[in-house]
């Protein structure tokens, strides 16, 4: 259903142009042209020719359907039935409030309730006797469902007993796909591959140990299904074997969405919505910006969808201030609900990628870099703790005097400064914290067990937006961040000019420290 | 200038719909349609009939021009000109990458460079024999529109210094407003009004104290133009006197923006930097989302734009948590050269008013209630302070044992649980901090008397995340917030829920004390 305001955001352009491209055939859209929104009506804002657009995006168009006449409405959405190579709209002329005679057909009918004297006055107009939330029997017999439906659901019953004695196997695994389960032997391929990934050892982009792990992992699961707003061969969401999806072929996994990071977003949403599918999408992390309301749903109505954002900070270099992400990851963490990992070389973003793909509670932010990062040495306890959020990867042989903490490509310098710091006699520990939200949710034994609240002594490095760091570091830390925008420079530059360094570390720490 | 990828996003239908309703004769667009985008040729994701969609809008549509030749495309624009009633829309037909023999046509153009030998087999498939960044003499003279430039600009230095002696007010008026600078008493009109608005004392909606500030300090500053996103009553951002533009008439000053909050934000930017104009948008506080983009472009290229952000917390009600901002305030303040305003009052309120017309260098966002909230009571002094972002509401005889800090809807609950804690013996000092970024550009010396580092019990609370307030309340403080989204219920039901309430912050103030 599309009324005028939806008609007027970009968001129904996005969707409805990839829609016809498509030839979404079982799509059919009822547009409630009542020539009114919220300011009054439409026609000092909104004059599109609207038939003429939606047949622009290939779409079938019936129009001036009087859309208080239910029969035609029932035979238009038969007539877009029909056509199976196209979406189909239906323009449906309405009157709002229809039936108030004093004020139907203007805005005064689109938020505030009528009034007892309106209400009233249209129970009149429409000849309407029966008590409130009352309704006439004969209305409520031709309104119910239950044997239509419950006929048309035994059907659908047999024929899926009849398959599923049939294809045993696939039955089952439509039944996995449909209640969005992980396969049986989930667990054994993530670990497999995460223990392989961290064997490998490679030095490489966490986008490209993102396009590893969808490597590994996605090949066993079948339902995935994603892809990238026109930033394909950036943020490396196309793995192996996967295939296009296209107005011919509806069979494939990748979806080109185009340049349309919102309309992505919310198209993933509804995939996961409709089932069968774990939907995921790309696009540089500040262009996150297009797709916020996305997102904020999909968290708030606990939507799984799996968000690649690449070129995470000013490490992206010469494109510059507008495509470099300060805010973002930051900005992501503020929405309730919304998971966001930001992972510091090849295994921590194979973890990242192995919970994402089990959070089937809400979104997750794979915040990913596009320069390369080294790996780090860790123990099998250590692997096992990154899925904690936030763990000790590398730690003084006494108490701790100060604890550096850093999130992705901020990790190397960490450990970098802590070596020195060690060599000079002082007690170092070094958190890795890819999610703080995660963190967050562990037990209060595990959070205090990495971040004594003895040592106070702290400093946090991250190459985005101090402010939710003093929450970490309390009143005697420090923060290493960037509050400004950045610049347009090589990456190594940029670094160095904005204090990511091992150096200003050292310098910071031993400030922190005095 | 317009690409394929321009053409997908949302923005260019709420922008180019808007473009059509009002007419703009004077605005042509030119559509570089090479049929590719990053990820390869458009046809398996954009397939739009853009002559017809732009048709749709009420636009003239120039179709088939051959974007490689100077002269059609010269006749076109003129033609263009020659039509005062309708935007227009050049569909310029080209080659990406034109003249490199091997990749021109294909994505491998768009971004990346094209290689020593490609530029080779380039310059020779072009006929180009001048080295690298020389260009040759007679196409530097083509080009040169410096003589033509100085006459041009002579000749309307002569008429505007003719219409500065026949009209002298007038032209000042001119230059004052494409200077982007205030009238002179600009000052005293502001001052006044505050002062009204504290002598008048008025307990009212913040969003409604704003349109008692917009209705006495617009009417001084006629440059002052803006709308609502379709949510002018809610928003109240049409001040009296204030006329709407439409396509019969530019000479309004108030835009009917319809449902367009991206679009809408990228006008103001727009109106901004062609000069002439003080730009200001409203919308509610949680679909600040759908613009957040056109926001940060506004904070990176240091444009003034007023964003109107009514309906700011739970405190909106039963429209629900779709409607009910949580992590939008927090998120705002993130953005770097974003200021952000949460007022408590009527006068709070016109103090933000008075910064934002008065901040020329970047975007201001005002965060204002549905429901109403007390008026405060200040000295001058307090009146004098709030312009600094933060300052003592009050304050205890002795020196303080607890400072509680406050935004907006959360500051009277602080000032009435400072009553009963002082009651009780404890010494209280209240800040309300209706501006977190203005304080911290304030000197040392003053946020230190603000908030003095030996006074370590903190509490801050607002009805929003909690994130940020570490920074003010650290490792010995309280943080009263709101991490998960809003629930649907009235007003007063969710602040009780959600312990936004005097006698939980009395709770939480005392534990805090311990």
């Amino acid at each position: 259903f599309l009324g005028d305001g939806c008609l007027m955001e970009g968001i129904s352009h996005e969707v409805c142009s990839l829609a016809g491209t498509l030839k979404l055939g079982k799509l059919i859209c009822i547009y409630d042209d009542n020539n009114i929104s919220i300011d009054g009506e439409v026609g000092a804002w909104f004059t599109d020719d609207t038939v003429k657009r939606f047949e622009s995006y290939g779409w079938r168009v019936i129009s001036n359907i009087d859309g208080h006449d239910a029969e035609a409405i029932s035979a238009a959405i038969k007539e877009g039935c029909s056509d199976s190579d196209r979406p189909t709209l239906i323009c449906c002329k309405t009157i709002i409030g229809f039936g108030s005679p004093n004020k139907q057909g203007s805005a005064a009918t689109h938020g505030a309730p009528l009034g007892d004297d309106e209400i009233i006055a249209a129970r009149k107009e429409l000849g309407w006797e029966s008590a409130p939330f009352e309704i006439p029997e004969n209305i409520a017999l031709s309104w119910d469902g239950k044997e239509k439906g419950e006929q048309l659901e035994n059907t659908w019953n047999d024929l899926f007993a009849k398959y599923s004695e049939k294809f045993p196997d696939l039955a089952n695994e439509f039944n996995r796909r449909m209640a969005g389960k992980l396969p049986n032997n989930w667990t054994t391929i993530a670990d497999k591959a995460i223990s392989e990934i961290n064997d490998a050892g490679e030095k490489v982009a966490t986008r490209k140990a993102s396009l590893i792990a969808l490597n590994a992992l996605a090949p066993s699961l079948p339902e995935m299904t994603g892809g990238s707003a026109d930033l394909t061969g950036s943020n490396l969401t196309k793995y192996e074997g996967s295939i296009p999806i296209s107005k011919s072929n509806a069979k494939g996994n990748y979806i080109w969405f185009g340049v349309r990071e919102f309309g992505m977003t919310g198209i993933c949403n509804g995939l996961r919505l409709h089932g069968g599918f774990l939907p995921y999408c790309g696009t540089f992390l500040t262009f996150s910006d297009y797709s916020r309301n996305a997102l904020r749903m999909a968290a708030l109505m606990k939507i799984q969808n799996i968000l690649v954002y690449t070129h995470d900070s000013i490490g992206l270099g010469e494109d510059g201030p507008t495509h470099q992400p300060v805010e973002h990851t930051a900005s992501l963490r503020l929405m309730p609900n919304m998971s966001v990992w930001r992972p510091c070389d090849t295994v921590e973003t194979a973890v990242a990628w192995k919970s994402a793909i089990e959070r089937n509670t809400g979104p997750t932010s794979l915040v990913l870099t596009r320069q390369s990062l080294p790996h780090q040495v860790r123990s099998d306890e250590q692997i096992s703790c990154i899925s904690r959020g936030a763990y000790i990867l590398s730690d003084s042989k006494d108490t701790p005097d100060i604890i550096l903490i850093a999130t992705g490509s901020e990790v190397a310098l960490a450990m970098s400064a802590a070596e020195t710091l060690t060599n000079e006699g002082i007690n170092v520990r070094v958190i890795s914290m890819p999610s703080t939200d995660v963190f967050e949710k562990q037990d209060e034994l595990y959070r205090e067990s990495i971040l004594p609240s003895s040592i106070t002594v702290r400093v946090a490095i991250e190459a985005g937006v101090t402010d939710a760091w003093w929450r970490y570091v309390g009143s005697h830390g420090r923060v290493i961040g960037l509050d400004e925008f950045g610049e347009s420079a090589p990456a190594e530059e940029l670094f160095e000019h904005f204090g990511f360094t091992t150096e200003n570390l050292i310098t910071v720490a031993k400030d922190a420290l005095k």
